[in-house]
């Protein structure tokens, strides 16, 4: 059987691959299983019909036969734990690739919502030149952690794992990228990340739904 | 082998089990699993040290012969896939206990961290009173969400699980309480986990070592 996803039928990142249906599909390709989408408006999102699948009224959420999964996070580990090429055999490595998948969506991607969230919702406000430079630090303490982890390492922890694939997404993220840039490794990360065949599937999965909502039926 | 784990030596809680080990020690508790703690200083936890053991240079940390884990919500996962009692045996069932645990760590947690760091580093500054109830309502929307899912079940899906586990530490968070006596069903969701008997040998436990650091050596 075929797991369906849901994702955005007009994605607020115009199709920058930003939206939280991104890691899911990568996962898929990096497993090579195929998935099908079923896309959903704003409007649809927040409708009973969608809670009963995703409580917080958000995308994605991943379906197959009878189990209904929502949190990228957790799709993610749940396909990586179906199919081989996400988490390593050794059960050590693969118990520390999980904890890079928390330490992605639980420690780095939190401060850089919450930038972003300023960024896009608090930039009229008479606060918004002072508070900025905080938030930017608590950025750049988390990446500037992150980078001095990393090294010179390609990955994070051996071989490429879903824990990579959730950080990359979440370094991805234009509040991210910013600080991003004062940590060559880490700009180097990324694009050994988009370099990945499985992450240009994706990429270009998504862009097409993007592409083809701006083409009037 | 006895697993070790690394919390704070003086908590900034002062006792209320609202650190980071807190989870873990419960999940211990919970599977009937003994184990070590190590306690760490503040100075401590910058050193390079310790940040091999944790990049961020964070507790908890978890330590099992080779293995060095950190994140509490994989520690917790970790735990729960060692020995019984956390996870249901149920494959679609445990997919969601999962979902679950990364909705504590990655959507509730962030806006109720995103308040308390508010309340405790911007509460002398111009804008505070204008921008708390914005940062009010981010919680308000993730508590009246997880409310309604929950309604009037004892617990998010089914058995007690790691979800619930960790979902009911980011709730009894200062930050979110405020919020969560605006939903009764929380309110008693809350106090039904304070009130498992793995849950106060955990909060002993760690009340012990703040107790203990007040007493001249």
């Amino acid at each position: 059987m075929t797991a369906t996803i849901r994702a955005f039928e007009t994605s607020p990142d115009k199709g920058r691959g930003l939206a939280r249906d991104m890691p899911v599909r990568w996962a898929f390709e990096e497993v090579r299983q195929p998935y099908d989408v079923h896309l959903v408006s704003f409007a649809e999102m927040k409708q009973p019909a969608h809670r009963t699948r995703q409580p917080f009224g958000q995308i994605p959420t991943y379906e197959d036969g009878d189990l209904i999964l929502f949190e990228s996070g957790a799709i993610v580990l749940h396909i990586a734990e179906q199919h081989g090429g996400l988490l390593p055999d050794d059960a050590d490595a693969r118990a520390r690739a999980i904890a890079w998948m928390f330490a992605a969506k639980s420690t780095v991607e939190p401060p850089v919502i919450e930038r972003e969230a300023a960024m896009l919702m608090e930039r009229d406000k008479s606060w918004y030149e002072e508070r900025r430079p905080i938030l930017d630090d608590r950025v750049r303490v988390r990446l500037g952690d992150l980078s001095r982890r990393l090294g010179d390492s390609d990955w994070l922890d051996g071989e490429f794992s879903a824990g990579d694939l959730l950080m990359v997404n979440v370094l991805r993220r234009p509040a991210a990228t910013d600080v991003v840039k004062e940590f060559p490794n880490l700009v180097a990360y990324i694009e050994r990340g988009e370099a990945r065949p499985a992450f240009r599937r994706a990429y270009d999965a998504q862009h097409e739904v993007f592409a083809r909502a701006q083409v009037p039926a």
